[in-house]
């Protein structure tokens, strides 16, 4: 068993992780930059942190915040690396491999260790503690980080021993998701306009070819036009695809399908679905070919 | 009980689905343009006909011819119709829309039936009779067909009562298909560009977010650069691409990721893997990225 | 001086060409499918024919029609060419790479002298003798058309002895039009996105780096959002997009910007602008970002 | 008459656009990250910079930088401004719209008029004070900047009075010239392709529709695939189509040309052309159809 486990961003994902590290017995520091989560999680046993170099005391350190500038502007702040007690970080944001290197320098820098752990798995997967974790880092840090994960996730998969491999691979599969939304928005259209109903289409799909919940999940959204409410809103959408094809700028890798991606979450945005799930994405396939909203 | 059954088309798939109509007990009447699939047919009860003129003269006639070209030199000669018995035609190959509106005028002309009745499986699934039927028309004749669906596969799935439906819907989900193989295609060259094994990548995804057959069987084929032998040959692929573009073109509908396709579909023609599963688009994907063969 | 010349086609363009020989003192015989630009040029010295076949006595035919449909169901009579006196048919439309090769085929085969010389300008340079005349063919057979280049154009470019080749010079200027409009139609958009007023960008471009013809003229199509009347019908404009993409096909050159360009074509048309210029894509660049029609 | 001119960035334009000054009489003081361009700017009468806040002592301030990186790096240094005598800055380098922002709020901060004047035109251009200035400020500004403007340039284009404008349309015009060049890439292939010559495909072009020195130039190193010297290197090109494509996603504006244009770059980043100039994204498209090297 580790020591105190210090626990920075309490979002919709962090507390649902922090509270599966409690059930599980480990002692939980938590920070959050709104109070109420704190709270929340202090009255199921957590220990509240006022700042976030008490969470950095602690010897191994969780964060999950919400995306790059999050991430620099309050973990990689040097005064905070520089005073830290802790060995062990591990990141488990989404962000962009520019980002997963400078963290990985900042640490080593410091003597910390670093690991990066994004995750599949929406809100009620992590307060299950059922999320896939990616997991890449030194063997060693990941050994020790091997407890938390399992209190937090179903299973883990190691990508490596560099961070930025874990965040690789979790920027890679938010991509084949939004291709995945984007292909049916772009099937049911050219169903509908041929006068097939994209319900039955879908049906169809999910029943033979494509199983899963992606495709019967977001499949569903596209067929129905249903985009709210927002599991996933669609400028976060956006943002993903921005990292896969910033990944792909800095390793000269072209993404087609990327840039087509690309334009259509901008041509959402344009029309005003910004508070919509990025399951509309399909509004703009539909528009295109002048179907009705 | 139908009557006899004419059957046209004994190539890989032609020749499990009327193997499957003996089976369930018709009596089938089988024509090919090469004779050995119609003398193994025989060899299993089947009366070979010599001619289509022979195959028309039954009450009912299946075809499974290969594409436009082949469909409209065979079965939409005038003479033919005009001197056929037979008074309902079920089409199950996969043709354009174009062809799926000249034939159901050609056989509207006539006074014969026609059903559109596309399928999704490869030869083996034809074989055991388990294939996914998509069939449109008029009800009375598809009540007709469905003896000789139930035979031949494993559900049959209803799109409308106009044949072109169910052709827009096998060139939906074909073109869905090669949207995955693509997209994989891309997040592979990003992986491996990024230190991240593509094999670890598709293992992630097929075990989570994507099972099915499609993300299995083809995310081996890409991660793993394994195009050989061909189960569904690249120009096939860019044919099928090609009904969903020219479908979209004649109905309005812009298909974005269906021109990122095409051109990689070319592209792979282009250095020369044309007799390579359709899944070699993913060299195309890694030689943009400069990532060896 | 050759004998009598054939016309076919009295659209906005034949007319002026058919009677820019008559001013060069050819005697020219001329047919068309409605018979007021028959009537039109006779008054102007013209022979009118009252069938294709008379047309075909002569021994050289010129012709300029709509499309590929037109051509090989006017021109490619076999009963016609089998009945020709004509050893020289010069064909100026814009036609596919397909439609060029079963052209040549055809008269070869009735040994017929064929030549493609498909040209640009607008009608009143026809009506001016002003075009330029892309010619392929074989040497003798330019040399004797040249006279009648001389009358109908400023300047005859020649791409080789085979036909095709003009055909595809055609193409390729046609695609470059395309082009350039699109990028202006993206330009402008970004630039009013931005608060820079369009027609300042289009006067600084045009000033300075883009002079000539068509960044001048759709560049004020595309800035002013002027559409109407068309120059040059977006209908046609996709026609001539396809014929890029359908010779790219089958000569396996992947273009991008041909799928780009086909995707707001038919966005276009989707949307009721079908009457319009084919500057009337900047519509769609416009609608994409959510600015005002 | 101003009073002295502080020149910052003495790159191939830099130095051409401060000599230009200086023939014009200006008094101009000069400084350079190396220093050999300012020995040889003083050899021609300027005055030699130690540091940068010399230079920013000076009632006005010229520079021309090479990217946001080194802008940002060099002249928007808080205790630069802060210490600064400089009432106006003129900054004429190629920079991204978010940098334009917060170029013009650090120096409304510091109370020092603030005015972007990217320019059109070669190193030779610039040296012989012959550029095409694109300008946005505030009008007094503007009033003030023009006796330098009339120096270094042949003619002044004004965008409004905000400064991000003439950044604005500097990224416009560049992104239709790499749109330009990529089109002549397609076409030439598609030529080729079909047996027909590049350069008389681009002979015609330059001859008839297309004008001007982008097509007349970049034609020719298309066509004969000279793509060596760089006039202009290809990441540069990459850099300002990122710069349209991250203005178009800050303002909601689809560029599908520019997503075409990202992948074509990266794709000769990926095969070693980093060295040559954009128009080797000719190469790309010949690799993509198959075409020889």
């Amino acid at each position: 068993m580790t020591g105190t486990i210090g626990f920075v961003g309490l979002g919709a994902m962090g507390r649902g992780m922090a509270d599966s590290l409690l059930r599980a017995g480990h002692v939980v520091r938590v920070w959050n930059r709104s109070p109420e989560p704190v709270a929340a999680l202090a009255a199921r046993g957590a220990e509240p942190a006022g700042t976030l170099a008490e969470v950095f005391a602690a010897d191994t350190v969780v964060s999950m915040l919400a995306d790059d500038e999050t991430v620099e502007r309050l973990v990689l702040d040097r005064a905070l690396l520089a005073g830290a007690a802790a060995t062990l970080h591990v990141n488990m944001a989404t962000v962009s491999l520019a980002l997963a290197g400078r963290a990985e320098a900042a640490h080593a820098e410091h003597g910390i260790g670093y690991v990066a752990a994004p995750v599949l798995g929406r809100p009620p997967v992590a307060a299950a503690g059922q999320l896939n974790i990616l997991a890449a880092g030194e063997p060693a840090l990941l050994a020790r980080a091997e407890p938390l994960f399992a209190a937090m996730g179903q299973r883990t998969w190691h990508f490596g021993d560099r961070p930025r491999q874990a965040n690789t691979a979790k920027i890679g599969a938010n991509f084949l998701l939004a291709c995945a939304i984007e292909s049916m928005a772009e099937a049911c259209s050219l169903a509908e306009a041929n006068g097939v109903r994209p319900t039955d289409l879908i049906e169809l799909l999910t029943a033979t070819l494509f199983p899963g919940p992606v495709y019967t999940g977001y499949g569903a959204m596209v067929a129905e036009r249903r985009y709210e409410p927002a599991g996933f809103r669609l400028p976060l959408g956006l943002k993903d695809v921005g990292l896969a094809l910033d990944a792909g700028a800095a390793s000269t890798v072209p993404l087609p399908f990327g840039g087509v991606l690309r334009d259509a979450f901008l041509d959402a945005l344009a029309h005003g679905d910004g508070d919509k799930d990025w399951a509309a994405v399909a509004a703009v396939a539909r528009r295109r070919a002048g179907l009705p909203d």
